[in-house]
């Protein structure tokens, strides 16, 4: 796809729930986001912790309704970020950090653990990227299908795959020019920029960055 | 997607390698398709065999130049039946009739495989349909992805995916019209039928078609 | 094994961690057990919830120290009862309830979810059995290696797997007579009865013993 | 286990089938070597191919008779050497390449291959060595059950797991003291020295040691 004009430019609003993207900014660093849409569960935030992020119920009590609404959303190491809307994100983590390769660990760790089995079936999403390799990956269960893509980033591009309606990888409709640069900027970027803008009850995020050496990570709320 | 007019369909010559579809016929029987086209080996035939169909070389000694070229490519059941374009026919067939969801046996076989380590890296595809609940799935893994859809199958719609530019599962260019009905139609319509039609070097073809109880098969050359 | 004497009985007290099992009792009704001894997080309870069990700290601000201590080691339905020490007890459990075979369920979980990334590498263990069958499995990945073994169980013998020392499946110490009948006896006896008995620092124990239909499920804490 | 006498020691015939081992030479020197056993096909050979070996029957027409005798034992590039009973070889060999670490590669590989689904369901094993790490694997995926050890290989020590009576790994009879240096010496051990000369009905043999860069490979014939 070029980068010029997208005839398949998001322009309205629209419901789709959790979001994981990778992107590289426009002086070349990559990067992973991750935004929480919620309906039932509005009452999240995202906040830093060890080496990456979680999503934690701002009344503790709420996980007894729903054991999938907390978990860590990211880690990073030296080499690799990633992000995802579940309980997968250490084991997938862990597998990629042990020498597995990324579409692997992700294909693997997306078939055990599967969509969340509860009235929703709520897909399974993920996202990583390599400082290194400049590569990006996204990944996805539902429970009509499985789906691993690897990327080569580009220059001010995010790529992105959503839990509901934009949950076909590759989708022209689920890439967009990409003008954030640092990890706070890109984690605001996730409520207010296009086409994050256009997605309806925003939440919370987080995100990391690629510096020099390993990766700065942000989080932040939606003003509600 | 709406089965009347449709603006991606494939109207000129392409090279798209092997290629597998699902399918239902006009008067609602279920099936899979799978032929070669090939620039490299050309001269192979389809045979039955056993309860499927394998893919061998006129000349056995091309055997030791190619270890891929040679594989069963269909097998059957009174479920199920399967085509693949390698030997990770056998193994993902057997995993359903042991009872592993077609998305989780197909996921798993085709990690375990992956694509053929070659020169060409080329993907392995594979195609499947259950013939009680009328669903098919679509299966590739190739260097930079790895995905299975399953489809609700429509009277008169095959979809369909290719180890070469047709290899992303659930493209609008990937599904079309289907007339055929019999399986040695739907096998000679694999070489003569839009949208087959249009893709070259046709070799040899195989597949299966839902009767009352189980599946027919049948194999078929192309005209050269 | 003869049922008679046994050379490898355990006579001698030790710290095997946690600890999963698989029985049939006189009567010939197969269950699953787990207990929980612990060193490091003593403070902890199991509590029916749901179709299951679940092992959670007494002080819940004991989750922030390490994220391994709570979580549904019992899961049940009128086939198959699973218990685990782990996170990985809903993954596995489900699998085999959409249709893979307990041996394949049980492998792809703790392939993907491996050991305890902490600095214990504590080993995830699962025991299964089913209704039907009157089959048990045994599961264990440690940082080493990976095995899950079925049985066909025998009335009066329980087969178990633990996280420290007696953590290879198969061994003949890890096997026993078993004289439990009801669920609430099994409870009490992973306490009370060899070869439970000899292993230290018990805290909470969940089991489940099959019924006309279904199973019966009890939890039950360590006299301190 | 001590080095010394050895109470599980073999010193009598049996027929085991197919046989994979591990070993470190009294020099310190790993390999891997593979033994066909067989009642059903002695007709085969091992000939050196590529960077491996294959096994093949010497009447190519047997290979219609049952389509697993003739397949890839051995690879081998700088720094692993693997053997196995079947077609797995090349994906659990291409698995370890691409950085899966060694003991989800063959849990991945046996877990989607299966058993050999014939009337004799004869297991699946694999051995593997890493020249760096002078650590060993052995895998096996029987009907009941899958199991993948990794070995701290000592000088003079073999490891071995064969497809039928031997076919537990770790079980004490499964290792014995290892005296041969050269690859050529390794494979007529695999005929002539304990505790492989106990084993019944030898038809050929493959192996594989460390030299200062990469692997030695031989194979050899049983007398008969």
């Amino acid at each position: 796809m070029k980068n010029g004009s997208n005839e398949h430019e998001i322009t309205e609003h629209l419901y789709c729930g959790r979001i994981v993207c990778i992107f590289m900014t426009p002086r070349g660093r990559v990067g992973v986001g991750y935004r929480v849409s919620s309906r039932s569960f509005p009452n999240r935030r995202a906040v830093l912790r060890g080496d990456g992020a979680e999503i934690v119920p701002i009344d503790p009590a709420e996980v007894e309704k729903n054991p999938y609404i907390a978990y860590r959303c990211l880690r990073m190491n030296d080499e690799v970020a990633l992000a995802s809307n579940g309980s997968h994100t250490d084991a997938i983590f862990e597998r990629m950090t042990a020498g597995t390769p990324p579409r692997d660990a992700i294909a693997l760790g997306l078939m055990a653990f599967d969509f969340e089995h509860d009235s929703l079936k709520t897909p399974r999403i993920v996202a990583a990227v390599s400082r290194n390799s400049k590569a990006g990956y996204l990944g996805i269960v539902r429970s009509d299908g499985l789906a691993v893509e690897s990327f080569d980033l580009e220059p001010g591009r995010v790529h992105l795959v959503a839990t509901y309606v934009l949950d076909r990888i590759g989708s022209p409709r689920q890439q967009a020019a990409f003008a954030l640069e640092a990890a706070g900027e890109v984690v605001q970027g996730l409520f207010t920029s296009a086409p994050f803008a256009f997605f309806e009850r925003p939440v919370c995020a987080a995100g990391a960055v690629a510096r020099d050496h390993g990766f700065d990570a942000a989080v932040g709320q939606a003003d509600r």
